[in-house]
């Protein structure tokens, strides 16, 4: 069930880091810096929170280390895009600092959101790294106390937000949305261990409904919803009809944001996407292996069984000359031809909100190698 | 770190089972089978949660049984001491049936942030049992599948308050309250977890304010302070002056009862407590080793740093002489009336709030044997 860190989404990382792909106008390291120089604001308060009286050192100090060690280590791609969104609500008028602000506070706060979810699912994982670093629980003074650790990070979103913004208009509004998300988005955590129990394989599982339905609550809506609706909400634009078209078209980027990332585990090419895939050995209720199974003749559906899951270079060559056989690149091909077309005719058919909310993100994803 | 698993605690649970001591006026047993009415309507709602839209059977039968294992099966004070709040509030009144529902889907969101924080802890701690079944997490078919469970357990919380509260004027405040608890409480947990990690001896840590420390965030916030302050806010009485009243009271309260607690596990008779305390040899920080080093003379001191957390009767024995030495059970006996004289104090003086929110809390607890 690991959660988002696909090779495609890991050089994401970089292209961001080097500042050739701006998530804003302007010069993107300075945005970068900008951003982060926000998460010192946050942490340093949340690390003096007057609720907790006055702290030891040492709460204070592994509150400190928790932190900074799950939390900012990202690609802070969904993070930075509440202010992108924001921006592309208000063009042509530029958001002021205070308004930039806020977005950043609410971007860290899925930032946050991210971190929590991660360190559960390492633990649950019983994975060994993450952001290529150790994961937080593998820690020798750490250990399970990363239990604890993510409930307080949890937490500390609903401290940030009372913080700032207990008086705006909309806060009710966006503790639903955080709330929401958190609730679906451990939904889809669920789904995901229900369908694919470590160690067993059981391919009867992997239908297209169940995949979608994994890829929708588990990675759309925080990773795709949730950045676009906190844009909507800090710019006083959180109408039910406006969160309900934001809500469509954003799972639908997100689903075939997740399934371009499976097309590309197999089919991409490893000295661009920086990795080469395992989600075959795997047994990843990939979107792939959803549709070979659709599409497989008996004798076929037999070689998927007999080596889906096995990390030997026979069985990998096997399953791959199956998908090969079914000619799921150009079914991949003609699904993202359509969901683009698809795409664009929702987003031009709304009259409520700018295009180029959606549109922005839309570019960075679309037809990507990497 | 074990939570709230008191002989003192448990034993009461069947005192309220069999409705001698009933918290509210009428038929205990009816009130109670009223409140687990009301834990099967918000249960039912939870796994049919439009949020989650047609979730798969697979989901719904297994959230429901983490609800069912979780939820329900422990004393159910906190849960319904929230409508024993609002009853003392409105007197001579009587709540309409409709305000008791409302303090009663608090009241079970509080068994819920219990049940959330039992689960983590359950693993963080190893343990085999809790209420007399095993723990959530050491059933075969969920292991650290719980990791997840208990993110949803928290966050069914804000879907029940969602549901059930979104146009209640304090609809902000409860949602804050119930963040703030649950900070408070995670801090708890993480300082009782650095003052005496798992396998570690070192009573340089077991001092006062530090032992203070941890019971009034671990215990005290959630289990004092956040029922009488959710009656408060259902009975539309939740001003700033009146929740730091009912805060400072409430707090004091905790510590008393955690203390008791401390006391009855050594000097408590078995018989009647329905167990034999095990703090010493567990290692546990409690009231009464503080107070036995505060006082130590340098022999006494090294006494109990040889033996505190050793399971075996000669070590068991020779601390226990070191508290007959420096006669705890007078210390306590002094602390017990000097406390609950200040509480009565504090609680006659201010007029905002009817004495009965207090007295009949601290009636249920005062010089209990059990």
């Amino acid at each position: 069930m690991a959660l988002l860190s696909s090779p495609a989404e890991a050089q994401q990382q970089t292209r961001y880091t080097n500042g050739t792909h701006a998530p804003t106008q302007g010069n993107n390291k300075t945005r970068r810096e900008e951003f982060l120089g926000v998460y010192d604001v946050l942490r340093d308060w949340l690390i003096n929170d007057p609720l907790l009286g006055d702290q030891p050192k040492s709460a204070r100090e592994h509150l400190k280390s928790a932190l900074d060690y799950n939390v900012p280590g990202g690609k802070l791609n969904r993070g930075m895009s509440v202010a992108d969104s924001l921006s592309a609500l208000v063009q042509p008028k530029v958001p002021s600092s205070e308004e930039i602000f806020q977005a950043d506070v609410l971007g860290w706060c899925i930032e946050w959101l991210q971190a929590f979810f991660l360190v559960a699912d390492d633990i649950m994982d019983n994975s060994v790294t993450r952001r290529g670093q150790p994961c937080w629980y593998r820690l020798p003074q750490v250990g399970l106390v990363a239990c604890n650790d993510y409930i307080i990070l949890e937490s500390c979103i609903y401290r940030i937000l009372q913080h700032h913004f207990s008086s705006h208009p909309s806060y009710a509004k966006i503790l639903e949305l955080f709330h929401e998300t958190t609730h679906q988005t451990s939904h889809g955590q669920l789904m995901d261990i229900i369908t694919a129990p470590i160690g067993t394989v059981d391919l009867t599982r992997y239908t297209l409904p169940t995949y979608m339905r994994i890829v929708t609550y588990k990675t759309a809506f925080y990773s795709f919803y949730l950045p676009v609706a906190c844009g909507l909400l800090v710019g006083g634009t959180g109408s039910p009809e406006a969160l309900g078209i934001t809500k469509d078209i954003c799972l639908r980027m997100g689903q075939y944001f997740q399934i371009q990332d499976d097309y590309l585990d197999c089919f991409g090419d490893p000295e661009v996407i920086g990795k080469i895939g395992t989600d075959i050995q795997d047994n990843k209720c990939s979107w792939l292996v959803v549709q070979a199974l659709d599409r497989a003749s008996a004798q076929q559906k037999t070689t998927i069984e007999e080596h889906y899951g096995k990390d030997n270079d026979r069985s990998i060559a096997a399953v791959k000359a199956v998908y090969q056989e079914l000619q799921l690149e150009d079914v991949f091909l003609k699904y993202e031809q359509e969901s683009y077309d698809e795409l664009l005719g929702i987003i031009s058919q709304q009259q409520l909100l700018p295009s180029a909310i959606f549109t922005t993100f839309l570019k960075k994803i679309y037809k990507r190698t990497k």
